[in-house]
């Protein structure tokens, strides 16, 4: 017999009840997310083989994964720590035969054999959403479109996170027109990932190396990093409804923190790379949540055009997503050629920020989001027959579909009883008083009625009631999108 | 480059979309069934310790394992192979601070690092309920419910599937007035759990060195691995329903299969360990699913009382599901004494069931029952104005809540887009004429109306036209439990 009490292994996480309704809550405000946009779920194996991942990201990935092998076996195996390779390998195995677009999302749990800080854990949950298939800007802002909805639901604003966007054509084309060679770039957009970990002094001297004056490096520092929200709008007028100034051009609205700068950058370079992407996300109403921002070039190599990150706009955390093109993957997967963008969010820095925002619903709130809160708790008034009557009835309550409970406590004082039927966030209660007698009590509004005789009618009755809005008073739910379907 | 296309590690699945809206049918119900009988979600990680592994089951369980260390760390972790240790780790650390009885349920994945075989294999998907702190055959009774409600959901009957029960108590205590010592149960248990592996006239021999004659072990081997359904009622008289005459006795009715054996075994002593539990069957209204049967034991050693496993009534697969009660664990653990009850059901022999019986939904269905049916698909007829409308449009009736597709296709032959729509189940859709004008169109019924005038006010039109139960046609949804919440 152990002398201790065990624990769960470094930078993994127990979910007791109400952790376990929070990381509900996120994964199926995920899933909501991405099924409103057309995403369907896929999902692949927890462990993968180990070359799967050193083919992406070379043997430098080792020391980073979990890995194994099966006692006897000559594979070796890691735990996955993130979803492309998985979703490049599903997609070449059956290229053929997909449509396209493909549109697939996944949110399953990763692991990272990293020492745990803020913010960043061995395990965690990660939200992934992409589009293979599809070369256009509106395939790029279908996945930023999703995350926007996601932050949405939640109740986050515009003034709270941004999406800050960039494009690593426009910024190659750029480094050309400014005689850099070709073969500098991926050193220069790897400099430019270190910015926020390296001394100003030391970031501007690497800077200098390139050809850039202390002034452009400036601008890669901080210019760009901008904190204060500008003014917003994403009306368009094919709805019908007024115009707003701002929106007029959405290339101007996107690129307006860039403006500032156009003594040391060449605009016109982005505008062209800019100007179809600032249109479909006008078109997607989600300019207002979007800067275009020169500092974001994301640290993995295997991005092609657009990459993205969101961060608060007081900028206190980590990114809380981050995502962009990758047209060469799926090739290096042994599938065919595939123009392909998407996006990665982790639970760890989301349920971060949502405190930090005061956006984690309150347990009635969160029980109503995720569908637990109980419809009926069923008390015995104490009366013999109500006692013989209480199992079967909580047991056709349940069979009608209904979710029941009821004490487990010897007390049949139907005022205390009452009390713990509030404290689980019942709609409705149900007080038996004798073998064929009793009472409806709605939980929200406190009005009482007669149950229906013979009791065994209580099933269809409380359905009704349920279904006509019965019992869905005290808890005020502001946080979940509308499901009418 | 590599030369091969990669595939999944042997014994594991990809999860392409309809693959994986079958696997969330299947935990979806399992969550449901928990949630209607007041089970609340936990969860741990998805490695532990090694030790906590072995605490349980001894060294002999490493080579089942997967089992690995970080680099540079000096513990070793194992991929979890079940839950039950993880719950008496959350338990122990808590038992002080949580409710009496506690009752959690939780869905993930586990592995297993053995050859993979037909209803086997090295990471599958497990449903776990537990009763912790409740010492009475209620709570034996509630886990069993619990696992029928989620039969009776998927469409199962009890001529299907059986529950078979026994009770270890009521064993050893039959083993005891036949003198055989208590040191030598655990051998016996043992033997009887392996009888299908054994040919029947080892098993009998095997028996007789325990004293049991030829005939005993005949029961044991065929006798009460009945296959035929006995005629069955759960009806209890309390709901004012007609009564069975099948239910008056729920004991009787339970032990029935045994009744052609009372000349080898004496069944007094069975019936007094069986009749509370009987008793509480009946009230739950599942007597009709349950058979005793003495052959169950089940291969672990730290069952202490009830245990059951449920097998097609044909008996063609592995046990679908399989359970009962521990009261000695959790303190192996580290917590308090704690009388506990629970089961576990895997995903891939259910699948299998659900296949056997034809009772895996049809797409439609599929979708339908997982919440991934489209409210609306937006189409334009080509007309200017309605071109520029189609994506701000399916963006305004997204933020509105609304699960939209539209097509990716360059067609605007409006026939040809309707089909696609009803390719995708969708319950409505929109045709867009003009920048202001349209149609929609109930999928189900076939009937169009004009869209209401300017356009934006579509997503509350849509909106209230679902919730009024537009578009549901076309769907015949009866796998799932009506959900009136």
């Amino acid at each position: 017999m152990p002398s201790h009490v065990f624990q769960a292994p470094t930078g993994t996480r127990d979910f007791y009840p109400a952790d376990c309704a929070l990381r509900r809550f996120i994964t199926e405000s995920w899933r909501a997310a991405s099924i409103r946009h057309g995403f369907d779920e896929v999902d692949g194996p927890t462990f993968e083989h180990l070359d799967l991942y050193t083919v992406k990201s070379g043997e430098g990935i080792v020391s980073e994964l979990f890995s194994f092998t099966r006692a006897g076996g000559e594979r070796t195996y890691a735990l996955r720590p993130e979803f492309t390779p998985t979703l490049a390998r599903l997609y070449a195995a059956k290229a053929g035969s997909l449509p396209r677009p493909t549109k697939w999302f996944c949110t399953p749990t990763f692991f990272r054999a990293e020492r745990p800080q803020r913010g960043r854990l061995r395990e965690f949950m990660q939200w992934n959403v992409d589009v293979l298939g599809d070369p256009s800007p509106q395939a790029d802002v279908e996945v930023i479109a999703t995350c926007v909805s996601l932050f949405r639901a939640l109740g986050f604003t515009p003034a709270d996170l941004r999406v800050r966007i960039n494009h690593r054509a426009a910024l190659c084309a750029w480094f050309e027109s400014r005689g850099i060679a070709l073969e500098r770039h991926e050193a220069l957009l790897s400099l430019l990932d270190q910015k926020s970990k390296l001394p100003a002094a030391e970031f501007a001297a690497r800077l200098a190396a390139f050809g850039f004056t202390p002034e452009q490096a400036e601008v890669f520092v901080k210019g760009l990093l901008r904190t204060q929200v500008s003014p917003r709008s994403s009306e368009v007028s094919v709805l019908g409804e007024t115009l707003d100034a701002a929106s007029i051009d959405p290339i101007k609205r996107l690129m307006s923190g860039l403006e500032g700068t156009s003594d040391v950058l060449d605009l016109t370079l982005f505008s062209e790379a800019v100007a179809p992407l600032a249109t479909a996300l006008a078109a997607a109403r989600i300019l207002d949540w979007v800067d275009f921002d020169l500092s974001i070039v994301r640290g993995l190599a295997y991005y092609t055009g657009m990459v993205f990150e969101v961060h608060e706009a007081g900028g206190q955390e980590r990114a809380v997503a981050g995502g962009g093109r990758y047209d060469n993957l799926v090739e290096l997967f042994g599938g065919p050629p595939t123009p392909a963008v998407g996006m990665g969010m982790g639970d760890v820095v989301l349920s971060l920020v949502m405190k930090d925002k005061g956006l984690v619903p309150a347990p009635a709130n969160l029980a109503e989001a995720i569908g637990i809160r109980p419809d009926v708790f069923v008390i015995s008034n104490g009366d013999p027959g109500a006692e013989a009557a209480l199992m079967p009835t909580v047991a056709a309550l349940r069979e009608s579909g209904l979710h029941v409970r009821h004490t487990y406590k010897t007390t049949r004082n139907v005022g205390k009883l009452l009390r713990e039927a509030s404290d689980t966030f019942a709609r409705l209660a149900v007080i038996i008083e004798g073998a064929d007698r009793g009472v409806i009590k709605d939980l929200g509004t406190g009005v009482q009625d007669a149950a229906p005789t013979p009791i065994g009618l209580l099933p269809a009755a409380l359905g009704d009631r349920l279904r006509r809005g019965g019992g869905a008073g005290g808890v005020e739910v502001s946080v979940k999108a509308p499901e009418p379907g």
